[in-house]
Formats: structure tokens, C-alpha cells, sequence
């Protein structure tokens, strides 16, 4: 009698669109079912998977949160849902996790009531409840992970996102190395300001991943993903990284770098079979400091949270 | 007995794109007329108009310069080549004259001598006779004098230049008022560091100008032309520039900033009408300051440099 909903890992930032691109790969994901209940409010009855650390309590969870927001907009806030929450990604990975379990708990709460709404439309609702649960303002998680694809957050506030054109045969390979790092200590390293010069190269940058995005031009997209900015300061919080990103660049990955604040690691490819060399090779840089990974190797999620 | 070649006037950084982008207006521009001549070497025999300053000696002037760069590798140094310069734009007004002399006297020397190269590869010459002669090492201007169209330069050294999609019915009004900026003054006051947040604020208004080009969204390419990193430097060394912004503004166009390093404005907008009005506007606005100014409107100039 339930609605089970999964919604995908993402990678952020892809790199060079710090805090504004963001792009849904096919799996991990996460799954959430939810129910309807004779007991009014939002309750979380169960969660599986990596969430061991994760917090029952509705206002504190992402997926009970966005649960919520959405309730709140329908004027149904009477209503008892219960939700199931699937965790199959770890927290803290840089994969998007409480973005995709915001996702999917919209998905399968609209789909229950039978809303009518586009994912379009729930996006907020998804980004609220990620929003409050974990303090993180930017959408470049939970947008494609809804909505899927590659996608352009140009502003947080108003939530004015835009789906690129993503090029046939683009693959992304993320490597999750086992450790944890914390969004916030990722984020507190960051120097306050960009020197003027590297603003100027970056900023190219970004627009020509994005008209390559639009021309299928994939050597234009690699010439692109360069990030010169974020990732020579996140680099130290993870062991290994430059011989982890020469591993793939030796296979001929378009870009490699950090898929959110870490320590998951991504490249694109231009073709899966260079993206499931990479994968390797990038698991053995890896596993020479003793770090042990896991490897998804995927074309670009054009579907992002889907119904299951 | 010579090649006419007209090169048009251009709109440096387009606000948001600060040396990395630039689009070709239809006028005004500069006109370089080459002819064969019995004496080796490139000679400058004429310049009229608002060139009154400019240098008669090749390796000082920068249609000079872009045609020996061009003779140079044709292996044709040997060769006599004079030019006159036809400056139908003042210097220092921020409308790309410098490079518009350039980007006219590569076309016009390489259809003299019936290269058979396309403007594509003449940028090359065109960028360096305007680097060495100005200084300038940005060819936000050059690209789309010579090549037309909005032009991404993802990186000036290797001259990876990308002509963007433009949307059908956007027009330009610039707004020449009639003093002048130095681009090294206006370089000179920029500060060396950009905050983080603005930084990602300002790629983020980059990559939804390049989307809203690409998908013809012209409300996404208004809500991206806010340049809050350079404009605000630069304003004060055009007076009354908020004043013109606003009054342009109020009119609907789509964004208003400085061309290239001022003192000229410039508008975008959706069709011809709202550029007019605008341009009056604006022209008005200048007028109040007791500065006057020239108008120009025009569609996106997809042709670029042209023999004529």
C-alpha cells in the first residue's frame, strides 16, 4: 500500500561550477517509501542502510523535513505519512546523500496524495527539507537528483535551475573512498576570496563546459573541467588525490576532480569504456594509500527521482 | 587597386563576462584599405578620422602590426604592403577600436594576397598585431570584430574562442558619451581579489548567460547580466552611470553595464524597439551630467570583419 520512490546520487560542483552545476548519476541512490497513516503528522517508522546515524525526529531528518514543507503547501499538514527511508549511500561522501533522500521523499509523498505536481514543482519542498535538516543552502545536490541530468543552479534563492543539454555518451565514473569527510570542515577551509586572475579563468571555464554541454563538443567540455579554485584547497583532505586524478587522466578522462566537498572523486569520459578504465585505475591509486573505494561507473541520469 | 575591409566596433566583457566575452555590433568600425606596393614591408600611408593620435609606424599601430604578423607567416615579409586606416570610432570609448583596426587589416592584406584562410584562422595575426601594439593580451574584442556574433574566449593564449548561439531579436544599445577611459586606468583600480560568494554568484550569472543564449530564453539572459564584480569598480569612472542604468533599466532591457572598460554603456534587449527607446534614454540620462553622447543600436553582427 505503499509508494516507494529512489532518487539518485549526484555529483556537485562537477568541479569547475562550485556551488552551481550538479549532475544525477544512475546509482547509488536512495529509497523512501512512504504510507498513510490514521496517526496525523509526518513519522519516519524505519531506516535502513548507511543511515545508522541518521535522526528519527522529523524536523531533523532531510527526508521528514522536505516530507513536511511539502504537506505544509498543500494545506495537509492533518495528514498522517509514514516513511520508510533506504539509505544505500553513505553520509558525508560527496555523493549528495540527504539531497537524494529529501528527493525521493517528495516524489513518493506526491505520488501518494496524488498531487498532480511536475518534479519542477517539488523541487522546492526537496530543497527546504534538505535546507533545514543539515543547513546546507545550495541546490546543486538536490536539483539534479529530482530532476536529473546536468543541471545549472544560477540562483539558490529563487531556485532558478536550468537542465543543460548533456552530450550522447558522456559517462561520469565516482570513486567513494571509505572515509568521511564533513561538508562543513570542507567548507571552512576555503579561503574568503578568489585572486581576480583565477576568477577571470574559471569563469571561463564554466561557460565553456556549458557551451560544450549544448554543442556536443566533449574536448571542449574536457579543456574545461579544470578546477583551479576549490579543489587545490579541498586536495589535502583527501589522501592520494593528484595520483588518484593522474590515474584517470592517463586514461584519457575529459576531467577528474572532486564530486562535492569529498572524498568521493569523479571523472567524465567521453565513452564508458575509458570511464570503467578510470574506475579501475583510480581504485588502485586509492588502494596504494591503503584506502579502500567503491567504483560507479554511469552515463548521465536523465530521469533523476523516479516512482519503483 | 585595394581591399576595403570593414571591421565593427564590439562590446568587451559583456558585464558578467569580464575578458571573456564579447559580441559584434553592425556600427560604427573601422575601415583598413591594403594595396600592393613595390617597397618591401607594410607601410602605413593614410589614417583619417578619429585617428589623430594614432602611430604612422608599423610596429606601434595595430593594423601595422596584425598585417606584418600575418606576412610573417605567410613567409612573405618581403612584400610591399601599404594601408590606410579609416578610424571611425574614437579610442578609448571601450567599443573594441584598436582591435576593429586589426581584425579590417588582416581580412583586407589576406584577401589582397588571396590567402584562401578563413577569419578563423586569421585571428591569430589580427590578436597579436593588437597585443603588441596595445598591450592587450584579452581578445574579447578582437574575436568578435573579426569573427562576429557573441564570442566565448575560454582561454586567450590558445585563442579558444567559441561562438555562442544567439537568440533571435536581441538587440545593443551602446551609449558612447564623449570623454575617455584609459583601459590601463580602468585596469589599474580593479582589486586584485574577488569575495568567494561573489565569485560563485557572478559564474553562476555567466553560465545562465550562455544557457539563455543556447535555448533562446531571453528572461534567463536578463536575470543573468548582473555584474556585481567589475561594475561596481568601474562606475565611478563614468559619471552618471547609474543614472543611465536605471533609466535604461526602466525601460525593460534585458541588462545594462559598462562595454569593455567604459566609458561607453551598453543595454541588451529583446527586440529593436526597447533599444531605441532606450538609447534616448540613456543619451538623456548622460545629458544631465552635461555629458554628450553618441547612440548606437543594433542587432547581434553575425558577419563580423567583411570586405567591402
Amino acid at each position: 500500500m505503499g509508494i516507494k520512490a529512489f532518487a539518485p546520487a549526484s555529483i556537485g560542483n562537477l568541479g569547475i561550477g562550485f556551488d552551481i552545476l550538479g549532475m544525477a548519476i544512475e546509482r547509488p541512490g536512495d529509497e523512501v517509501v512512504a504510507r498513510k497513516s490514521d496517526t496525523p503528522g509526518v513519522r519516519i517508522v524505519k531506516i535502513t542502510g548507511h543511515g545508522g546515524k541518521l535522526p528519527y525526529e522529523t524536523e531533523q531528518n532531510t527526508a521528514g523535513m522536505a516530507a513536511l514543507r511539502l504537506l505544509e503547501f498543500l494545506g495537509e499538514t492533518g495528514r498522517g505519512i509514514e516513511l520508510e527511508i533506504h539509505k544505500k549511500m553513505p553520509l558525508g561522501s560527496g555523493l549528495g546523500s540527504s539531497a537524494a533522500s529529501a528527493a525521493a521523499a517528495v516524489l513518493a509523498v506526491s505520488e501518494l496524495l496524488r498531487t498532480g505536481l511536475s518534479k519542477r514543482e517539488l523541487l522546492p519542498f526537496a530543497h527546504a527539507g534538505e535546507q533545514v535538516a543539515t543547513g546546507s543552502l545550495q541546490a546543486d545536490n538536490v536539483a539534479p537528483s529530482l530532476l536529473g541530468g546536468i543541471v545549472l543552479i544560477r540562483d539558490n534563492a529563487t531556485l532558478d535551475v536550468h537542465r543543460l543539454h548533456a552530450p550522447r555518451g558522456l559517462y561520469a565514473t565516482v570513486v567513494h573512498p571509505h572515509f568521511e569527510v564533513l561538508t562543513r570542515d570542507a567548507r571552512a577551509i576555503l579561503k574568503p576570496e578568489v585572486p581576480l586572475a583565477d576568477y577571470v579563468r574559471q569563469s571561463a571555464n564554466v561557460a565553456g563546459f556549458v557551451v560544450g554541454c549544448y554543442t556536443g563538443d566533449v574536448a571542449l567540455i574536457g579543456r574545461s573541467l579544470r578546477d583551479i579554485i576549490i579543489e587545490p584547497q579541498r586536495a589535502g583532505l583527501i589522501p592520494g588525490f593528484y595520483e588518484v586524478q593522474s590515474a584517470a587522466m592517463a586514461e584519457g578522462v575529459l576531467g577528474c576532480s572532486i564530486s562535492g566537498s569529498g572524498p568521493s572523486v569523479f571523472a567524465l569520459s567521453a565513452n564508458s569504456l575509458i570511464a570503467e578504465n578510470a574506475g579501475l585505475v583510480m581504485q588502485k591509486a586509492f588502494a596504494r594509500h591503503g584506502i579502500e573505494s567503491d567504483v560507479f561507473v554511469s552515463p548521465v541520469n536523465q530521469e533523476g527521482a523516479v516512482i519503483c
